[in-house]
């Protein structure tokens, strides 16, 4: 169960962001600001999963996110987007190559999700879209979540 | 993207209901009852996978939400289930063989996710809790979404 | 072991096709008809896995074995070939990319595995070939299976 | 394609083996004695890997098929029978954990596929039967072939 | 190639440390003051991962390489650990269900790879040992290395 | 724990070759001529894993360490290539798919490591360098081992 020493669940508060619809965001910025979190949102779509990561680790460069130039903190976003993605392609993780095409929201927060200090920073990313057949309306729905220290 | 021909998003669906609080759930549930989906909510936690899987096919046919003597509807369960665990596991499907425990609420929802009649009912599983090591704080949360045709 | 209350074993049909020569393929032909299954063959060869996956989708849906337009049948055929193409690459769904090819004869045989009528209908992706390096000679045979209900 | 140039195809046989009746073994035990192939067969259930695994090693250590002190015979026949798993679990290497349990025949095959004497002798191991739930009758076809060198 | 900005090769030195007999370790010592690493090795074997999992961990705690009650530093420990633990098994994550054993040494070194200051400090864990049936002898040698930040 | 009945450690000596500076190269030649051990070295880099397995393959030929025409040592080479990948990789044998590159050393040896002459001979496969972001200096050490008969 989630824990109640964990003042600020980033995980939850990223899976509530690439839910959310344009009324629920503007509530969530407040709480954002609130539990001093940083995060940036986007969208993505493609066969090439190299497209998806890509997309995401530039959002989160541009947004300042990231530092960009420090391999520490690309080494944390990559992991927890490759983990994010592992919940959205289940099994493999592929697209294209095994006809795949996905169309999705992501959602990257970066905090302190522990009260106690020493605890750090961490990152959290997730995906909400769909997954399916290159051809209209032959998909469902998907998610992933990643989090990883920074 | 999510289709606009999908009346019915079950997996966001199912996501909203494992994240929400006891009054979020409240209004969910209008949403549920308008949307003629069924669906069942449950904890689960554990060094042990087998468990994992159990409460949850347990949760689905004490419901009602699959009809327990039909392969046909515990095989689609089954497979929701196991790929909502591929979120939460990310790489390796184990918990206790690699040291690892996870608390987890899980939501299940039974539905028509398309307008088109010839689609027919899917299952949506989510998963949202914690994963870590079996020391209570050392874990961070996990996330999981599992879809299949029923 | 294989249940006595299966009166049609369409894993083992679907596997003797892809094993059969021209002969024992008129002696499975009248079996079919007389289990009223419901199949197609073809041949593919390629170091790209997703024309692998697409020559068996382009045959079933040629074959009338599953309804084009509909996803809930193209979701079913789509796991049931996934699964018997991780018999053939056994371990990663990978060709091409770690230099490996195929030629694969496939057999796809839909119908009702199970006497209880509620079971419905079920589908069955067989594969059998060769895979190795791309050069003649340089393979070994291959095989895998896929079920899912449709 | 299977290779013209390939007098033996250990895996059809093995395949063949599995999956027929006991007319049809008498027929095939003809042509193993012509193609000058080793041979055993066997039955396995269980819903803990380690003893399916274990299962078919005994057999063909006691049908003479690998020569039991030799590390480099049971490396050989060790990765065809993961392989073959790979077949039959589809995904993860696992059973129990995933609550699924297995009822399988299984045909092990020694013998010279190709015509060119330096490539010498393969093995070949095939599995067919039942994976699903641990409950008679919630279940679905499975196979598995894992070829190797020996 | 590894970069020239790279002052220490922390993975270098882990493998080292693993693959050293007592003399090497001796010089290996020195050079270990002098680039300022922590390191601490120590021997696991079993066909229980959870086991070698620990072991790796306790040893981590009980050197000082990672402060007991932080998460942050249990996490990167952990990841570092599961990835050399890949190395090993190269595939499925498993031991004893799939009938393999272990015995291995372990070197785990944290230190600063990177001259740039804000890179910080990073771990690597090192495996070198035999995998094989549980029968002594019929095993051959296997190695892996894990790289996180901490 | 390495047994001592193995009089020549393949694995190890590959993993020492592909760490070597040029002075420790000279002492380990002498080394694996009085073990009468075949090797090889090289490097490659790409975000290309096909180009990786290539490489090595083709170095592998070139220098006679197995003969060109022959797949059963092809198959092994094959084989054992793959599992130092895994090494490497660390869950998904993939590179560029993921945005990922890698800048390798590796080592090939080939030899008798075990006394009794029946074991024949085996393959060992070792590789240690880079992997990362495809941008220069944001990458970490990386290393893998793999062990055939052949």
């Amino acid at each position: 169960m989630v824990d109640e020493k964990q003042d600020t669940r980033i995980g939850k508060r990223a899976l509530q962001l690439v839910l959310a619809n344009s009324e629920e965001i503007k509530v969530l910025e407040q709480q954002f600001e609130q539990e001093k979190l940083q995060y940036c949102t986007g969208k993505t779509g493609s066969m090439d999963l190299q497209k998806v990561v890509s997309a995401m680790e530039t959002a989160a460069k541009r947004n300042g996110l990231i530092e960009e130039g420090l391999y520490r903190e690309m080494h944390a976003l990559y992991h927890a987007i490759l983990e994010a993605v592992q919940g959205v392609t289940r099994g493999q993780v592929q697209l294209g190559e095994v006809m795949r095409t996905v169309g999705l929201r992501f959602a990257i927060v970066r905090g302190r999700p522990y009260r106690k200090e020493a605890e750090g920073e961490w990152i959290a990313v997730a995906l909400y879209g769909t997954i399916g057949a290159p051809i209209k309306g032959l998909e469902h729905e998907t998610a992933g979540l990643g989090i990883n220290h920074i």
